[in-house]
Formats: C-alpha cells, sequence, structure tokens
C-alpha cells in the first residue's frame, strides 16, 4: 500500500517521518498528474502547492482549524489528504467532488471558494468568531499573488491587521520575480527569523540592532516615511500585520517550521511562500499558464487533448477584427485574457489591450471614464465574476448612460466548475442597470454581429452575453428583437442564446407527438417590448420561457410584466428556469436535464399544457 | 460687487492676486455657511477644501482638464465658481443643483459621484482615452482619507501606477494624526519637493544624496525591503507612484505650487495634503463629525434644527436591547456608525462592534465567515452601498446559506441626495440571491419584530430593509407575510414598507370617490406564496403594486411569476415602481410624485382601473 492511501487526516500526515514525507509528495503528485488528465482541472497550481498544503496540514488540524482556501482551485492536495482519496478521480464530474472546497462536501473544507480575494475578509471573520465566543481553534487564509490584486484583499489585510486578531495569512506566490526584488538585508534576515523558536520579532530585532542603533532606527523611520508615501492611509499606517519570509515552498522542513512560528505568534502574521507552479511535472512546469485549467491531456507528454471553437475564441478574433477600423475600441480584461479569449487582442493591440488584475471594480469604473472621454471600452469577462462590479455598472455606467460595452463570457451553466462560476445571476443583475441593453447570441454569426451593432449602434451600456463553450445546431443570424425561428399553433418556446437550440430540439420532439410548437427566439433581453411573443402566445394561448439563469429577474418575469402592462393575460404560462440559481457541477447537458430545461423537459412540459400524456422516451 | 459674484470659471480664479484669492476664500466660507444653514448638506468637508478648490482651479481648467471629485460632498465650492453661484441655494432642493457633481448639470463637473474610492480608476479611463485618441487636457482625481480605505481606490491607484500616465492624484488628507508619522527626513524632503520649478524628484535626489551615497543605497533598499514586505505583490513592486507631500492645504500658495509641480511630472503622482474639516468656522471645526452631512442650523451658533425620531435611531436601540440577551450577535459598519444608528452599539459593545473603513465587500465576507463559526453577525448598510456587495452576498453568504443579516438602511428614495444615493435596486438585487429572506418594516414596532425574527427566527441571510426618516399613520405591526389592512372589493392595492402609508391615503381618497379599495401590506418581499394578494386579486379584478424601488425584479413581477405558476389570469394589472430607477434629488413627497407612486397617483391608477372618470384634486 502506498503511503498516500494510508491518510485520512492532518493527524495522519502528522505522523510521518521526512523520509515518508516526501515519498508522499512524489505519490501525490503522480496521482494528480494521473487523474486530473482525465477529468480536466487545475494542474499547475496544485502542483505547485504539494509541499505547502503538507506542511499546512503538519502545523494545524483541518477538522477543527479553518484552513481558508481563496479561489480555491488549489485544493485539490488537501482534498486528497482528507478523506476523498478515493473519490478524487471523481473530481468535478457530474455527482462527484468539485474542484473547490466546500463545506457541504467535508468539514475541513472550511469555507467554499470560487471567486477571489475574499479569503483574509473571511479568516478575519472566523477568527473573531472564535475569540468572541471563546473557542479554541487556529484561523489560516491561504492566497496567491493573483488574488492580491483585488481590491477585496487590501480591505481584508487593512482589516486584519488593525484588528490584532492571531491568524496567519500564506501569501502563495508562484511568480518568482517577487523575490529578485529581496535586497541581502531581507535574505539575512529570513535566515533568522524562521529559526526554530524564535518567536517575537521586533523584540529579536531590537536585540541584534543594540549595538548598531542607527541601523534601527534608520530602518524604522525609513518604514514610516515609506508607509506613509506608498499608501498614507490611516489603515495602513496603523496596520499591524507582521510580515515571515520569503520562504522556500518546496522546502518542507523549512515551511513547516515558518508556518509554526508564525501560528505562535498569536498575531496576525503575513507569512510569504515562493512556489512553483508545475512543480515536478516537466511539461506544466516549462508552460505553467497552459496547464492551469486544462481538459484531457496525456499525462506521459503533456498533450492537450483537441477543443472546439468557442465563443470566448471567436469573441477574440471579432473585437481584433473591429479594432482594426476603430481606433477608439480598447479591450479590458481582469487577469483573464487567457480564458476569455482575448489574448489575440493583446497581441495584436497592446497599446489600447488593459489587463487590470483581478480586480473587476476597477475594470468598470476605468471603462466608466474611457467612455466619458470618447474611446469605446470592451470589458471581457465571466458572468459570474463580473458580479463584482454590479455598483460600478449602475453608478460610474449607468447614471450617465455611457457606452461600455461588457463581452459577458460563461454565461449560463459552465459544466465542471460549478456553483460558484455558473453565470446565471447576470441576467437578473444587468435587467436592473438603468438603460442596459443585453444581446444574447446563439450562433458565432450573432455574436459577430451584435458586437457589431454594440460597438457601433448602441448608445449607452451594453452588454453581449454568450456562454461556455461553442454553438450548437443553429448558425443563423437575426438581430430583430424577437424572431419566430419556427412557427406552431399549439404552444409558444420562448427562448435566448444556446438554448435556442434545446427549444428547437423540443419543437422536433413535439412535432413527432403531434404537438405544433412555435419557437421565438429573444436577441435583446433588455429592452424589448416582447410584442411577437405575446402575439404568439394569444394565438397558441400557451407560454413556455426557457431561460438557464436565476428566476429572480428572468426574461419570463419581464414578459409577463409587459403582459401586465398591455392588459393581456396569460393563464398557460410556464417559465423553466434554475430556480433560485445554485446549481452543482456536471456536464451543461446533465445540468439541463436536472434543471428541467432541457429539450426533454421543454417538449414535457409543452404537452403538460396541451393536456396530453407525456409521451415516454 | 464681492469677488465671488465675480468668478464664473478657472480662467477667472487665475486672474486674481494673493490679496484677492483670501478674500475669495472668506467669501466662500461665508456664503457656504449661509447657504448650507437652509439647504442642508455637507459643510465640515466643503468648509475644509475651499483653498484646495481653488488652488486646484488655478493650475487647471475644469472646461477641459477633467477633475474627478470622490465622494463627492466636497464639490460645493467647485460648484460656486464654476457658474452655479446663483443657482447654489438651491443646492439639493427639487429642481435645484445637485449636491454632488453631475456632468449633466455642468460641463465642469467631469463626472458622476457620490459613491467612494472610484476616482482614480475614473480618471485613469479619462488619461488613457486622452492618451490613446491623442488629446490635450490633464486629469486629476481628488480623493479623501476615507476613500482610501476602499479596495476599489487600492485597484485604482495600483493600476494607475503602473500605467505611467501623467496624472495626479490629490490625497486630502482631514485626519491630522497621519502628519504625526511623517519623520524629520520627510519634513525636509518635503520642504525642498515642492519648490516652485523642481520637476524631476528621482534626479534631484540622486544630486543631493551624491556626497552621502549610503543615505540613498539605504533608503532604497529599505523601500525594496519594505515594499515587499508590507505588500508583497507584483502590482505595487511595480508600482511606479510619485508621492508629494504632505502639503499644508489652507496654504494657497504652497498649493498651488505642489500641484503645478505635480501635474508638470507627467506621470501618476500622489500629492498628499492635509487639511482640517470645518476650517473657518468655530463650531464646524470643533465638532467636524456632527457638521460632516446636516439638515438645516443657525449659521451663527451651528444650533441644528431638531429631527423627528428615525428608523436608523430605533435598529441601534434594538440592536443594542437584542444583544444584551445574545452573546452571538456582532455589529457591522462601513464607516457608517453615524448614519446607520449605531453608535449606541459601538459605545455599548465595543468588542462587538467592526468598523471595516469603506469596504463593503470585506463587511460582508468577514460577516460570512463570522456566521459560519456561530455568531450573529449583523452588518448596518446604505441599499445603495450594499450594491459594493453583490458579488459577496451571492459567493460568500448565499452559497453556503448563511445567517448574515443585513439591515439596509436609506432603502426607497432619500430625497436630497438624489441619484447615486436611492436605494431602489435593492428588491432587485437581494431578490436574486437564492435563500435570501427580505423584511420590508412598515412602522417602528415591525422594525422590531422583523428584526428580532430575523435574528432567531430565520435560517440563512436575512434583510430588513427600511427608508431614511420615520414612520408615517401606520404604526401597527404584522409579520404575517400579507395582511389586509383594510378590506375592499374594486381594487387591490398591494405595498410594503412606508409605501403602506400611501396605499392608505389612496384608499381613503378612493372610498371619497365610491371606489372600495383592499389594502394588502406585504412584510415579506422574498420568500412569499402571494397567496392573499392572488385571492384578492381575484376577487376584485384589479390588481396595483404601488413599489418605492426600480421595475425589474420587483415585488410586483414576483407576484406576476407567482400568478403564472399558479395558473391565475391577471389582465387588470397596474406595476407604479420607479421603471429604471434613475431618480433625482428632491424630497421623498415631491419625488413620489413626480414617478407617480404617491397616494394621489395610486388612487388616480384605481380609478382609470375601474374604468372611471378621474376626480380631479
Amino acid at each position: 500500500m502506498s503511503i498516500l492511501e494510508s491518510i485520512r487526516s492532518s493527524a495522519d500526515i502528522k505522523k510521518l517521518d521526512k523520509a515518508q514525507l516526501k515519498t508522499l509528495c512524489g505519490e501525490l503528485r503522480a496521482y494528480e498528474i494521473e487523474c486530473i488528465s482525465r477529468t480536466g482541472g487545475h494542474l499547475a497550481s496544485n502542483l505547485g502547492t504539494v509541499e505547502l498544503t503538507l506542511a499546512i496540514h503538519r502545523v494545524y488540524d483541518s477538522s477543527k482549524d479553518r484552513i481558508i482556501f481563496d479561489v480555491g482551485h488549489q485544493c485539490y492536495t488537501h482534498k486528497i489528504v482528507t478523506g476523498r482519496f478515493e473519490a478524487f478521480p471523481t473530481l468535478r464530474q457530474y455527482g462527484g467532488i468539485s474542484g473547490f472546497p466546500k463545506p457541504n462536501e467535508c468539514g475541513d473544507d472550511a469555507f467554499i471558494a470560487g471567486h477571489a480575494s475574499n479569503s483574509v475578509s473571511v479568516a478575519l471573520g472566523m477568527a473573531r468568531a472564535r475569540t468572541l465566543l471563546g473557542e479554541d481553534y487556529d484561523v489560516l487564509a491561504l492566497l496567491g499573488d493573483g488574488a492580491l490584486t483585488g481590491g477585496l484583499a487590501y480591505e481584508g489585510l487593512a482589516n486584519a491587521a488593525a484588528s490584532k486578531e492571531p491568524m496567519v495569512i500564506i501569501l502563495n506566490d508562484n511568480n518568482m520575480s517577487i523575490s529578485e526584488n529581496v535586497g541581502g538585508m531581507a535574505r539575512l534576515l529570513q535566515t533568522l527569523r524562521i529559526k526554530p523558536g524564535y518567536i517575537n520579532f521586533k523584540k529579536w530585532f531590537r536585540s541584534v540592532s543594540r549595538h548598531t542603533r542607527w541601523v534601527y532606527d534608520f530602518v524604522h523611520r525609513s518604514k514610516e516615511w515609506l508607509k506613509a508615501r506608498i499608501l498614507p492611509t490611516n489603515v495602513f499606517d496603523e496596520m499591524g500585520l507582521h510580515y515571515l519570509g520569503p520562504v522556500d515552498g518546496h522546502d518542507l522542513e523549512q515551511l513547516e517550521n515558518a508556518i509554526r512560528l508564525a501560528k505562535d505568534m498569536e498575531k496576525p502574521v503575513l507569512l510569504h511562500v515562493l512556489t512553483k507552479k508545475g512543480k515536478g511535472c516537466a511539461y506544466a512546469e516549462a508552460h505553467p499558464d497552459k496547464y492551469h485549467g486544462v481538459g484531457c491531456y496525456d499525462p506521459e507528454s503533456g498533450e492537450l487533448a483537441p477543443v472546439g471553437v468557442s465563443f470566448s475564441d471567436k469573441v477574440g478574433e471579432y473585437l481584433c477584427r473591429f479594432a482594426q477600423n476603430d481606433a477608439r475600441i480598447a479591450v479590458i480584461t481582469a487577469a483573464m485574457a487567457g480564458g476569455t479569449g482575448t489574448e489575440c487582442f493583446a497581441a495584436q493591440y497592446p497599446n489600447r489591450f488593459f489587463d487590470t488584475g483581478i480586480a473587476e471594480g476597477n475594470a468598470v469604473a476605468m471603462a466608466a471614464g474611457m467612455a466619458k472621454q470618447g474611446l469605446v471600452p470592451v470589458f471581457a469577462v465571466y458572468s459570474s465574476f463580473l458580479q463584482r462590479s454590479y455598483d460600478m455598472l449602475i453608478h460610474d455606467v449607468s447614471l450617465l448612460g455611457l457606452h461600455v460595452i461588457l463581452c459577458v463570457d460563461r454565461a449560463g451553466l459552465v459544466g465542471s466548475d460549478g456553483e460558484t462560476h455558473h453565470g446565471v445571476f447576470d441576467i437578473s443583475y444587468l435587467g436592473s442597470v438603468p438603460g442596459m441593453t443585453v444581446f444574447c447570441p446563439a450562433s458565432f454569426q450573432e455574436l459577430h454581429d451584435m458586437l457589431d451593432f454594440a460597438l457601433h449602434s448602441v448608445a449607452g451600456p451594453v452588454a453581449v452575453r454568450y456562454p461556455r463553450g461553442g454553438e450548437g445546431r443553429y448558425t443563423d443570424s437575426s438581430l430583430s428583437a424577437e424572431t419566430v425561428l419556427r412557427s406552431g399553433d399549439d404552444v409558444t418556446i420562448v427562448c435566448y442564446g444556446t438554448m435556442v437550440n434545446e427549444a428547437l430540439d423540443a419543437a422536433d420532439r413535439l412535432e413527432q407527438a403531434g404537438v405544433s410548437a412555435e419557437v421565438v427566439k429573444i436577441a435583446v433581453a433588455f429592452p424589448n417590448s416582447f410584442d411577437t411573443v405575446l402575439a404568439s402566445a394569444r394565438r397558441t394561448g400557451r407560454l413556455i420561457v426557457a431561460e438557464e439563469v436565476c428566476r429572480a429577474g428572468c426574461v419570463g418575469s419581464a414578459i409577463l410584466i409587459r403582459a401586465a402592462e398591455k392588459g393581456c393575460a396569460l393563464s398557460q404560462v410556464r417559465l423553466l428556469n434554475l430556480g433560485g440559481g445554485i446549481v452543482p457541477h456536471g456536464t451543461v447537458a446533465q445540468l439541463r436535464r436536472d434543471c428541467g430545461i432541457d429539450a426533454a423537459s421543454i417538449a414535457h412540459t409543452a404537452e403538460e399544457l396541451c393536456g396530453r400524456e407525456t409521451v415516454k422516451e
């Protein structure tokens, strides 16, 4: 039996000796490379944090101490060593374990993760709860250097520092360039700091600098001077974060010592750890970005399985094309150039491409400033991450009616990333932004035409929302707000985006069952008169609106409002959607089926409305 | 004629000599103290920035240069000197000028303001637009030390620094304590830095430190060391913000020199200015917090006009009462202890009160951590500012179904603060948060009872939303999801919160006109079966839902969804609400009337539905 198979908890890891730990690291890497090659997932970041995760479990007990992951895609080793070794091959699969920490899956996952930069705030809340309730456990936040670009992390750090709450924040820094900037004195301090038994840095620093008082004075004064200069806020000025590091993130012994030291300091400590993404896997080390989030691949060679053309790819291609003839177009990403397909734009128009880091709020406010002064800014962003910009969309963009274009990627169900990543609230929150036009392309050609229209023919804020993945059977294009894709007499089926394919499939099924369905495609969710929909529904007497979004604020509800305003009474209505909007992971097809919005469900509902016995499949 | 009356633009200010400028400062202060005493508004912060605003106009031309205010309540002097001297007595009044910068009011207001911490991001967007479009104007952001506690400001600063775009960020620091921390060397540098004609700090610093090379080396090394330690991010590491200051914010000559220097540096510069809130007005200087945002007062003595008891006052009182018997209750504010009425809680339970600064995202994520570990966190926050936490409500609170209580203050129309402050989107965005319960108290007693219920009897996230100001004719309490307040046969009027008073008044009017109206009060916006509403509407045949929120996602739309689900066809429906949700400033009564949701409008709509001639008032 391998060591790996014997590990079930933090306690098991604590029992291992140095040699066993080293073996375990190798076993973990081999297992992760093998399993992820079949499930897809986050490879490079997990390979980079094997030692760090084990060191954390050597010091903490995840069954009672609270380990808060940030973003969370680096949690695989943690999952494997806390009772999910056997389940790991089901990672991100329908019914299997999640690719992110999930308390409902296991108590050792202290909190949910999926969006960036929240870990310090969450950990601070937990530390405060522990203290106020007089309980006895430790709290640790583990965040990457990317997460540190988010303003939320800054808010959390500032608050944590001021709190004086005992807690450790580990900065997992996998950008090696940062270590270049650490001067000679710093390295000296580092060596001394992580000496076992060393607790109070300030006391120690005072003692070693006693004979060289001027060094202490100067450093202290420079520190105050610099703090006042870099960010002269009250919060930072009073910041009491104790920094330790940097520590080699692949030296288990050094790591364990440093983490233990940080924990024993009983105050807010930031421990800076340097790790290498993809560590121990040649192809992942060589191309950490390529192997950050992957589909299936050959575990030996790293060769990735081919993937189809996606809406994201097309957005990048089209934006490059439009930018050729319009110097006002500028593209913004929040650390997602790869995911949003805008890398090609960055390469072709580096002066007009802006990566804000994980700072969606800043991206939207900046876009507002650009638009006010005559640029045509395009912010390409995942639907669920754009939630961070809700206030800026209203306050900075909408109140002035500014022409900011949002390319809302990953709209609808995203599949295996699951509940934190599904883009199922955007119709609701974008629909509440005054003056926002929301386009819902159902094909690549529609994406092209709608983007063109959004860039050149819409005044005010405009969003183009499209799903993860590619197009389906519908490949035409119609910019008309409402288009009858297929005529019918018995029931009206309304849909938009790639749900159009489900509606057309449903109509085929219904035809076989003798039900004549009319399919109306919505191109513009808001604003829309829904005149064609209402006319059709009045004629057929039955209306189904099938959507891949949450119920609140859905297009179906907008149609009902419009019907009420027009005095159009509809009694035979079914709104098919995702209800509250919390949907687990799985393939989109599986999830659509479970949520009752796939072709079979739509057809089934239509037959019910028509008072027929459902055709059993 | 006073000097003040002759000033219409930046150009006019540039013509004045030193003595005239000094006179102008006095005239401005006297005029502001006098006018604000009648209109209410932000007194102390405007008195503190008279010299700073004039100095900015000495250097910049607000008709073409872009001056971006942060929060914006310190814009009064700017408004008065850019053509709004005569209009200033209409400040914040219905039909008058706004209390915040507003480009639609005047082109010299470069951008909208009202929410905090966005100015640097907006200014960066403008600077980039200027550069990309090859235009010739300067960009300046003016933010306070409070705004610097928001993560958005950090994101903006990090991005601005990395951009190398010429722009000036003035930090208006009115917390004098920060100057205490500035060491002797810093003061020396400051004196030298603001020498007229000095442009390149680095060149200069190298030249003065040539003979004392070790000083330069040490400072440089300490700087790198400290940067890596305080916030070891790539962004900060590469940060190129050039710091200047601190400068005395009431010394016009020094200010003008410093601003001119900063502008001429042609890079991102942060100029640190120290101002005194309330400057030049004894009572405002003595109590800057009390005179931050005020109603009417006696301009001589500063005696404030009495105000009635508000929902905010009651929230503070009730929370203190509940906390007495429940040690798990903790209260959080985002720099709004005064506004949210929670100062008394802070005084009584300092260990259980947490002020995060202007960091609503952190407040919610922290509350989630608290709730996960057994505390009962209550976040008291203005409705329009909670928009900043939309993502955290979904991701951190809702996905785990955590019991976080939101006291959503300033829900609905807020009156004279206008469009940036109206809390008219919360029903929409809270309604889309999975599992969120939303209570809408219509009286103080209901606030008490709902808060009690929210704290002790609801699982999962719960919001209690209440308006600015106090209660009206309705002072009873009913926690029933739907309550028939008044029975009638001809029309059903549905409402919640203090709109209940408009509905009751409407029913009185209708009675006189011979129309029998049934008034149904909603206590819980979500979740709600709306069975009583639908039964009533079926009986009367007519339904009016009157709400002080935007149309998208309103309770009326939820009722229509429910009706559709139940197969209940309603043809005579009117949803009265704020439409898109952009509403200007004025009294709440004036705005309700203009938006068609006051008692008269409700009655008028009811009569129309009933097919009657409207009774002319």
